[in-house]
């Protein structure tokens, strides 16, 4: 199998095309129908698989790090009656369930990445939709902060999934309906079940769209509308920092990067992730500005892209060991630079490692966190990776060399989907003992048998018991069914309040698993196998 | 198809023995492994099936009605060494999916009555678990307000569904243990993970249990403990009332009974729901005192049971018109006489009709409100239905007859599983709407063609349309496939901020449902399958 590819660069890009216009970005959909990800299908009338969207998180990306003097992204497509119609329904038949899966949680990720770079970095978007605009295409649209539509008499947005395909709007649209657009729950119902979706007025009057405008006047609306936009951000952006290359060293049962590494064992169906440290104390702006990575930007990049590999290339991994190599001060020394520096490219830095940490809080394998040598440095930022993982097993050495250390990174910033920190998500209800450990950490490291009582640990334990418990404790894991694990995982992962961010990830994903299983939508005689084949879908009628 | 029954009585129970014993009942699990709801399995250890739970709703609603002295239920068992063993995977093993599901629903809807009992109705439980309490059994355990387990060095809590049957907790158990007994979600990890459960002190400490007593000290305890919560009490209740039985007439296309009808159009898939109003403005305190039920009782139990047959004896059946036939006045009356009485029975009834609201809510059916008539009366809690279903349709007549009512019902009592009344959440984000109605509604009925400008109805039409247009929505939502439209309807009616309730129903129940669909479950060689016999299961290993 051909590894998949997550570095791409506008250079290279097929599907969409990127210009800086001022303040503006316009990120135009024009989709090669001739470049599938895969072979198999083409994809017509601006639909995307996952290739389009490789470049479409790419693209996000870059104008965050790369063009900081741009403060909205304006969507727009190179047909001229159609925007996007969405995922490529030929590709979604053809793929397996676990593709399916993974291809929508990516395509979620993007969208909550455009809501997070107009929350937090200045950056906001606009979707001008000068046609047909359905399915995930609208859903793109509702993730963006403002949506246009042409008043053409034809033009609609859409939801055709459930009529035509027997499945769910995937890509948070339903959530995003009636949680953020606050579109009500009637009139949902009438829009998600009407193929040909709604237009016009109609579509103005329902909340579905914020603008609706005539062909005539298309270009002066978007330029206005995406000016107005521009001008309500107050972020400071920048300065401008050029994303390089990863260079990954990218073998069957191995991926090297800088930073990070990630070993595959097939036979066992376990993994090992090491993420080392930084070598020297850094000042991020002081690095950047000489054209080189920060170790805060590279680590973390390199964890995002082995996290999507992981995810795409390595379905039959259960079980992942977490480990970190380095020197706990100089992690927690980063993390305090990174977070004292006020330059927008620190904040760049510091959202992009909090959605790296969400990224891996929604993959679906299960995390054992490691402690078990003298140079473990489970620190501040990287200490997010013990706190998120499902256990976390700490060595006792007689030294107590073997410790973890709390920084500024575990204070409130590095947030889950559901909006509390990682320690308050542990603590979940007991905000006096979160306190308690933040106040210890600034005294030094907290050594394995103290992590354990303090409840940062799940499990420590002297060299005489520790080999064996945990390579068992890993077995067993590597044993059981995964699917329940998924949905044990998704259950205890995200205690605590919800968000739009934890019911798009739970719920809705959860409902469309589901859907995606059952004979209706990809049987033999299922509306998603059959698409586009004379022959009609038979539904087997029970509800449940 | 034999009609399934949820109607019983504590004279005739196969499964559970109730004692009332002062401010305490005792109710005793003595599950009679003779007496399954279906031939083809035993119901061995205290394991449970669905006829164990319609009894067990039937004593804690009997208990909420008929013995308002009560103050604190005992759960109990009368085997020695086994507390309950869960829900009966042999039973679950034979079940359909959709029947699966169903008895997954109902058994939760239990269960958050007890929570509902001891949160609005000033009954507490205490789950006094003398022996295994394994799967299920902990589930019922995790939703009464203490837990005591014995100290015996064997009994334990454990949930083996993960490991033994590759399937969830299914009744709320993983969001119960870390959301709302805030167990660390690393320990909820290991306990969710190994099979044989965790016992004695380490159960205690971890949160799993709130109590640990030795074999001698067991019964005293036991009564101490349920003492002390029932002293904690404060709500008054009472007097008490006895529910009579509900003599509906069960015929396979028609149930009857005295204020509820509901058709079934097997050929069609469809159904029609009416809920009859009251004849005469109602004094609940009143009538209840002669022996006789007032209408605000009896028609929603009839609704209650109407609603479960048809989740369980018509899975065909897809969509539900749900018309109401009465005086708008006279509901209005009894809404507010309802309100006004401080009697615990009248409080009683109002709690009853919101869980049947909420049995609504959550019944995977699409439902249309229909107003047609001139004697609709979507008044006050009918109103509720309207407002519930997933549209409503009003006709506008000439006269302005058809019309609906808001009452002292509409303004916040009556919340959905979100915690937000159905007017909150129809308007989600627009208080102000919600105020603009309720105070429109004082002045009198609101007529078709205004309540759809409101936003209370979805679509008002004329005669010439009406009936044209209900007709092709009906048959268009009757031809679309059920498993997509379970997903949509589960996405928007829950719209808002989410609860332990919704995460039961939505994130926990979602997944269940896939995984129940997977073959690693419920495949030929699935762990559900193969639960008891010398085969082991064989897994497919992606995970997604």
């Amino acid at each position: 199998m051909d590894p998949t590819t997550f570095e791409t660069h506008p250079s290279r890009y097929h599907h969409w095309k990127l210009a800086i216009d001022g303040d503006l970005a316009r990120l135009t959909m024009a989709v090669d129908d001739a470049h599938p990800h895969k072979p198999g299908y083409e994809l017509k009338l601006n639909s995307y698989d996952l290739s389009v969207d490789i470049e479409l998180a790419d693209a996000i990306q870059r104008i965050r790090f790369e063009h900081p003097e741009v403060k909205c992204i304006v969507f727009g497509a190179d047909l001229d009656r159609v925007f996007c119609s969405g995922a490529n329904i030929y590709m979604l038949g053809l793929s397996t369930h676990s593709f399916k899966v993974n291809f929508c949680k990516f395509t979620n990720e993007t969208r909550l990445y455009l809501e997070d770079a107009s929350g937090s970095s200045g950056l906001a978007s606009l979707a001008a939709c000068k046609g047909t605009t359905a399915g995930g295409g609208y859903e793109l649209a509702l993730a963006c902060d403002e949506t246009m539509l042409v008043d053409d008499g034809n033009s609609a947005v859409s939801f055709p999934e459930t009529p035509l395909l027997a499945v769910l709007p995937g890509t948070g649209g339903l959530t995003r309906l009636v949680d953020k657009r606050k579109v009500r729950r009637d009139r949902a119902d009438v829009f998600c079940t009407t193929a040909e979706g709604i237009k016009g007025k109609r579509a103005k009057d329902w909340g579905l769209v914020d603008h609706l405008v005539s062909r005539t006047k298309w270009d002066a609306s978007v330029t206005e509308a995406a000016k107005a936009l521009a001008a309500k951000q107050t972020v400071v952006r920048g300065p401008a920092f050029v994303l390089p290359p990863l260079e990954g060293k990218i073998a069957a049962d191995k991926l090297t990067y800088r930073y990070v590494e990630l070993t595959f064992d097939a036979a066992a169906r376990t993994a090992a992730l090491t993420v080392r440290g930084p070598d020297a104390i850094e000042d991020p702006d002081a690095i950047a500005k000489t054209g080189a990575e920060p170790w805060a930007l590279r680590a973390f990049r390199e964890l995002d892209d082995a996290l999507l590999r992981l995810r795409f290339d390595y379905p039959d991994i259960g079980i992942v060991a977490v480990r970190t190599v380095g020197d706990l001060a100089i992690v927690k020394a980063c993390d305090e630079a990174l977070a004292k520096s006020a330059s927008g490219f620190a904040r760049e830095v510091r959202l992009l490692q909090r959605r790296v940490l969400k990224r891996y809080d929604n993959t679906a394998r299960s995390f054992y966190a490691v402690a078990d040598r003298a140079d473990s440095c489970f620190a501040g930022v990287l200490l997010e990776l013990a706190l998120g993982a499902d256990r976390f097993y700490m060595l006792i050495d007689k030294d107590e060399k073997i410790a973890v250390t709390t920084s500024v990174a575990n204070t409130g910033f590095f947030t889950t989907s559901t909006n509390l920190s990682r320690l308050d998500a542990r603590f979940y209800g007991d905000p006096a003992r979160v306190q308690k450990i933040l106040a210890r950490g600034v005294e030094g490291p907290i050594p394995s048998e103290e992590a354990e009582q303090l409840g940062i640990a799940t499990i420590a334990a002297d060299d005489i018991d520790f080999e064996d418990e945990l390579r068992i404790a890993i077995e067993e894991r590597a044993s059981l069914s995964p699917d329940a694990l998924t949905g044990m995982e998704a259950s205890l992962r995200f205690v605590g309040p919800e968000t739009l961010e934890t019911k798009i990830f739970g719920r809705l994903s959860a409902w469309q698993n589901w859907i995606f299983t059952r004979a209706n939508s990809t049987g033999q005689h299922g509306a998603l196998t059959l698409y586009g084949q004379p022959e009609r879908p038979q539904f087997q009628w029970k509800r449940t």
